[in-house]
């Protein structure tokens, strides 16, 4: 049978528990299909400092380098925000390992399921029947990595500097994604840039207009980011793929996700050339509900399904794990988070979910 | 009599129509308040492109430099959006306002009337009541201002750049007007960076919390950016006042205002140090509705007022203004663009706005 090795990094807070529960719906997975998923565990954010010193150890990017893709929980939490930025589990992970990876390509769907339209602040109106969003964000350029960065100067005379650049290469590669991902849903790419205003902009509009001849079946627009931030609350079903630069895919996959209400239903990936890659929920660790074995695995569970589906090429397995997550919530199953008090309705705990992800299966 | 110069500069699309409506409310003023309001009338937008061949004419900027503040309409429309970025309405005329008159602050206020909760996209038990939220944005650095910017090299090497940069001074001048403004209103301010993956961030922060210090009356919290994006869809309520830099500043404040759902509400100010200022509404020209007579006049009439506000020190006149519109929405008045079909509610035009705010002084 195919075997893939997978660097299974649970983190802080709820990361462990929904972990579990992804990991169960992993051993579904592999009686079905015919199929190894060798995983090993390795310390992340939190963790890593407790146990290894830091929020990356050595040891945790070892086994995520001889592995075929990391599943990863959530990171961060009360105990550790005291610790200078660049130390913190969020900031201290996350950017290392995508550089580490070259994960350029973050694939953040905002996904309203019918269902739970309640759990929106936004009017029925507006997303009556859902919306389903794609954010493609790049994710090793912009202003995150670019030099130079740091604060120069003493005392009064500080300047902070940051700097925000990208080149031909890097904006083509990111724009063949989105493209590539609009053809197999809606086919149509809002490109996001600050073109009136930056530079990097004026180039990235140029680059992706040039791409999207390749991809005469997709419709493509741009939009300033400022208008985008208003156009996502005004009318969200208005975009199919939003592919944006790493700072404002930063904020404004923040902010769809937000829109759906559901970020415990989140899934993300984040991609590197060739197969690897990186799955995450986009929720947080939430540390206020750890351990009580009430946070909702559904984005963990998803994200799983997304390794299957990109870095495996497991489209069929990905398919069967999303659907049974839509049965799960057509069956009323829900945990605290999800759950309105409507009539058939069942309030359930994390592990419940994972057997009725599984159930389904 | 006291009297003050006001550069008029109506710009494109509606513009022209409710700049008639707000001119006509300072008629009142200066008859209830014994002032003159010496008027100066130039063109900008696309109109000083049709006019004098650029979006901000020399002229222009001679009269706006005579005069005691700038009252400016709304620029842009699809006859100019073929031109340069550079060059077109919106970019070319306050880009270059904002540094010649060093308006580094800009006070844009979301403010949900409670009878218009029905126009926002979010649910009523979100808004409920509505919600009053100031967003200041620094306006006159950043990565909008800041060099190296340019693209680099050519064909496929080309590298876009931009630079985002804040020396302390500049950060502590925006501190100081946000917890001024603080003080007047909910006294709180919420600082928004990046402090996890910008330089600029951090010193911003740092900054940012000293000059707190001084307004021990002002509780002071910082936000990621991201999670500010999040945070105002969840629960606008929560805010008081927003402190931004540049680029944070005008995505949050257009996510803050369409959240309104009133845009033709909202005026805005843009301060220099002393007493000179540049007022006008956050909406645009709204090219298609330009010229029937139908536009929404309030956001310019308070900004008018914002400038009797801050730039006349006309405090009385100005809270006038704030009262006469209050009482002309309570008194069921509505444009188009805010008419909900409720009982109690009168569609009317512009000058019909224009009139009843003026009965109601
Ligand atoms: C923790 C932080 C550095 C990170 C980012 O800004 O990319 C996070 O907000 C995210 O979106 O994954
Ligand atoms: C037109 C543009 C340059 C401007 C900005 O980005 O500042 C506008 O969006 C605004 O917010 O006033």
């Amino acid at each position: 049978a195919q075997a893939y090795k997978i660097a299974v990094l649970p983190g802080d807070g709820i990361g462990p528990e929904v972990m579990a529960e992804a990991l169960r719906v992993l051993d579904a997975i592999e009686k079905k299909y015919q199929v190894t998923f060798e995983r090993t565990h390795a310390n992340v954010g939190g963790a890593g400092i407790d146990n290894e010193g830091k929020a990356l150890p050595e040891t945790t990017v070892s086994i995520c380098r001889a592995s075929d893709a990391i599943l990863f929980g959530s990171v961060g939490g009360p105990k550790w925000e005291t610790l200078p930025p660049d130390e913190q589990p969020e900031r201290g992970a996350l950017l290392p390992l995508r550089k580490i990876f070259g994960l350029y390509a973050n694939l953040r769907p905002a996904i309203i399921f019918p269902s739970l339209t309640g759990a929106s602040s936004l009017k029925e109106e507006v997303i009556g029947g859902g919306f389903n969003v794609l954010v493609i964000r790049e994710l090793t350029g912009g202003i995150y990595f670019s030099q130079p960065k740091g604060i120069e100067g003493s005392g009064r005379d500080r300047i902070g500097v940051d700097t925000m650049r990208y080149s031909v290469p890097e904006i083509e590669r990111i724009a063949h994604v989105a493209f590539q991902a609009a053809r197999k849903r809606g086919k149509k790419v809002c490109s996001i840039d600050k073109a009136n205003v930056l530079s990097s902009s004026v180039l990235w509009r140029e680059i992706v207009t040039t791409i999207a001849k390749e991809y005469p079946d997709v419709e493509l627009s741009h939009m300033y980011v400022d208008n985008a931030a208003m156009q996502l609350v005004r009318w969200p079903k208005q975009f199919d793929v939003i592919l944006c630069e790493n700072m404002f895919g930063d904020i404004l996959s923040d902010e769809a996700a937000m829109l759906t209400g559901s970020l415990g239903m989140l899934p993300s990936a984040s991609l590197a050339e060739g197969s690897f890659g990186m799955y995450e929920p986009s929720g947080g660790s939430a540390p206020d509900i750890a351990g009580q074995g009430i946070a909702n695995p559904i984005a963990q569970i998803l994200s799983a399904g997304m390794m299957l589906r990109f870095s495996f090429g497991m489209v069929e397995a990905a398919d069967a794990i999303d659907n049974a997550v839509a049965t799960v919530l057509d069956q009323g199953f829900r945990t605290r988070d999800i759950y309105q008090k409507k009539a058939g309705e069942k309030l359930v705990n994390t592990k419940e979910i994972g057997d009725a992800v599984i159930a389904a299966l």
